[in-house]
């Protein structure tokens, strides 16, 4: 059994994360953090879990956290998370880390995109970014894996087959991307109280959205060359579900047949993603691994669709994933 | 043009009203306020009133808005509301309190249930209670008017004609009331946020809610009996209307029909309040006036049935209604 | 591997059962049935399962069902539900049948209820109600399991505990539910149309509800005396979840600790009822096969407040725990 | 006062027309049509309307209508309402189509995106299009109005001012649009059941959505030139609302503030379209008649946001406009 710990663990994605590791034969969940006061039981937080944990929630120190546990998930904001993250590397504890704080592949962006210098720079461009469809080859020897935001990995998978085998031009890709509104987190703010998201619809951070220098880099990388986006994030009156509708501009002549093809071996053995003709709606995904995808192409455009559960493929249950490889339990393994 | 002034006009009450008074004839809005920084546009705050109303929100002093309008409606919380609307009243301004206030009938139930001290208990038991189906005849000579609560005429109008009537019991009634999350209002708190109630459904505050000695102490006056109500309310994934399901002890032999006949000639000349033999939708009555109801006997018990708009004729709309009889417009202006 | 097999595989029940039963380790789906034109690939269908499970929906006799499953559940509607089982228990394989065909106790209150003569109605009054918290000991021997209705057991179970224990009286209790949407089934119908049912919220059927008699009759057997209540069923805009809200008259003076005492008692060794302190929520129990309960003493009066999922606990989750009971699985088996 | 006719009125556009006409001073809703056997009554279709409408749904013949009526409006579907329309035309009663049959240039168009031989093709092209933001002057002496669709009206309005202005490339244009359910009618099917779009979200008709030749025709006579769109509609989980996310090539090196002056100047007397400043959000038009919009330039990359309430401004709100200016009212008279 492994011992785990969860930082930060009050939210929805410790939530998820704690309700599929409860599934997980080699796992024990020993430590959860938090700095509510008191120490409550996690089940005062999360009534879900009545007599399935009992655990408290602490206000611990990353070395305790680290002397209890094998691997630890921080759901912890950005920059929290890191000052934690960081002093757990000391030790040999590993680490999947759900903040933006080492996604980025370099500190002048990061500042740029968080508005704050980051703590640990030297780590940034060496941290294996938890994407197993991408770089599943280096996430077992990993002691830190920056786990991938939900839009980006939505946006990613639906991308990188296109781009690594030169379907679409790199650059003028558009991504109109659509949450649910537990993507925007657990705590009370007046954007997210119910009557005010409800039968609502809007777009928000229109070019601003923390996700996009993500994307870029991370396709960059997977498929060598410059990568250009767009990146325009809505809120949707549901609880969880990402849709992507992306518009790119084909290289080539390839017809709908011949993307579909291209999509479909990029992930031949990649149980967790699922090319389909018909159009995927967040329902086919919602409390799944899967990312669900298919591709058009309407007026010389090509139109990628892509769908995942923000909170499971998009959060916990791809960090499960990853800790799967890491620790070389089968990488379903309590994901399907 | 009445001079109209909104004490607390940055929630959804608040709203409604300004949109109900947009539409009235004789009314001009020349005052907003608000503790919020820096006197903020009222489209600041409500974007949906772009183009339609052009005055911003102030901190202002009771005076200040009693010399500016000839009627204030309050949407201040309790204690908070008195505090103001106890110095407006000594001007000639006339008002009509969204809080619980003045609705109860003496200071130490207010106290009991509202957990401090009224600070102007020489009012209570000598304000007029705002429904105007019951109290209409003393709405037009009163300077202050206690508006009813959501879940209380929802369920007042409901029970007042079987009451009167003298054909149910009056103890032991039991009121299942459920509710759209609007009438929890519009301050950001956990159990309000979109995550949390959306798909979800529960009973609050059971046995403590504070409607109950509204309820109880309303029928009581209108039905020369002591009442006594068992009142458990629901939030239901919705933004608006409130349903009660009203189970009571019939007195008679009365039949269905005479049943829903006694509920008619009740409300024979009443504009708002819809006796129907279907049983009503919460959407039937969503953004008007109207309250429907029916009844049913089922295994020698009485059902009654209702439902309203909670903003509506459970607040902004009832308001309006209180308004018109009190400055002599006819009683359904702006509200059809 | 149990054999198993589906009758009427295209609904949301079918749906669930078969996403639990995929997690199960001992369990082979074989067959699936439905009057589908052309033999539909089941992903056809349920989009969800793409990747999981590679079974065609046929059009079959029982007989064939019987040849190839050794349990088979159905989830068809009734009447169709007992033409087809009662001609596949004349083999030896075993059935779970979520339809209401015998669930009830005698022919004539089922002709009442349902319009119409039960074809097969010896075996009304002998067969096994399959609500494992009460019957769990008959269930490992039963050929023919009747899965309970959805209101039924979350109302069942709240009041099992106290009518057992003699300490609320057995006549006058009211049951207000509320349920999802997907209670309705996946029938294209007006009142089920989206625009008809979000945002908003109504009663139906009331005093006329088919599981009336299946509440009084279970309820009786478990606690030994005439049950008679009053069931008022309500359309709430979410797409899962029961809460029942309960009014009972107590016949002692047992404190609020002592009922929850009792009701901790009566199911201390079960493992999917939850008596909780809190006032439950749907969202608690959502996608799991918990019954969540707590109960209230309001003004002399018993309030129990129960939920549970109506998908999960309420029809497939509670299959799949007959059926582990059936074929000597542990009871939890693939649902937690 | 102008005797008005509703053919079809059994949907959701009929009854938010029927409730707008309810509020106009100088309407009477002589006559409804509608095809239900029994000539039901207006409430027994549409209950909310109890006790403000007494008119019951007849099937009548078109001669009928017009005899009954000086204006009527169809909400009948495509070819059902031309068909109907092409007889009142003989008359001197003036129509308002609420379908698509009117709305394309050519019959050629017609039928190949409406499957069928248009019945009635002499008008094509010689229809005024009811859209008064761009074709005002020509409505007073129409005798018939093509009224929009909903996503073309929100689509043209955004796209207008900065193809008029030559201030964003004719082609390319791609137009992401997301709709509340209601824009999928009132008939029963299972894309539009409750559990099946709650909580999901999906494209669907991409490339093939009939409004696209309705977008590019009508911009193309108002701007003057060739325009090509990409549509992609989607169904986002809640009543009623529009929201087109428009990506568009910039032809000069207008700033951000500039395109935004454009877009003022070219609505400056329009009293139902407002750019504003901020990201518009479906919510702030729900229930009204307005148009709301922005622009955004990014990477490059013109993004304009526009929004409506479809059933409102995207049908029987602009209806209403449009009967306002043919019958000389106010064009705001009912709207506001």
């Amino acid at each position: 059994m492994v011992r785990v710990g969860i930082l930060g663990a009050t939210g929805y994605t410790a939530l998820e994360l704690i309700k599929i590791l409860l599934r997980h034969p080699g796992v024990e969940i020993t430590t959860l953090t938090s700095r509510q006061e008191g120490n409550p039981h996690v089940t005062a937080i999360h009534p879900q879990l009545m007599g399935r944990l009992d655990v408290n929630l602490e206000d611990l120190a990353p070395e305790t956290v680290a002397a209890r546990t094998e691997c630890a998930f921080s759901c912890l904001p950005h920059a929290t998370s890191a000052a934690m993250v960081m002093k757990m590397l000391e030790t040999d504890v590993r680490v999947v880390d759900f903040s933006a704080d080492y996604r980025l592949l370099d500190a002048d962006t990061y500042a740029k995109w968080y508005g704050h210098k980051h703590p640990d720079p030297d780590r940034l461009g060496n941290t294996v970014y938890g994407l197993p469809e991408l770089f599943g080859s280096k996430i077992p020897d990993a002691q830190l894996i920056a786990n991938p935001g939900c839009y980006t990995s939505t946006s990613i998978l639906a991308l990188a087959p296109l781009l690594s085998g030169g379907l679409i031009e790199s650059k003028g890709i558009i991504i109109d991307a659509k949450s649910g509104i537990s993507g925007a987190g657990r705590s009370p703010k007046l954007t997210t109280l119910y009557p005010e998201c409800n039968e609502s619809l809007s777009a928000y951070a229109v070019g601003r959205h923390r996700h996009t220098p993500e994307i870029e880099q991370i396709l960059a990388i997977s498929s060598g060359q410059d990568v250009e986006v767009i990146f325009t994030p809505h809120l949707v009156p549901m609880d969880r579900g990402i849709l992507c509708t992306i518009y790119a501009t084909p290289t080539t002549e390839a017809t709908e047949d011949q993307l579909l093809d291209a999509m479909r071996s990029f992930y031949a053995d990649k149980p967790f993603v699922r090319v389909v003709d018909h159009l995927p709606a967040t329902k086919d995904v919602s409390g799944t691994n899967f990312c669900d995808m298919t591709v058009r192409l309407v007026k010389g455009r090509v139109i990628v669709l892509s769908c995942t559960d923000n909170l499971i493929k998009g959060a916990s249950g791809v960090a499960v994933q990853n800790f799967n490889l890491m620790h070389e339990f089968d990488e379903t393994t309590a994901l399907l």
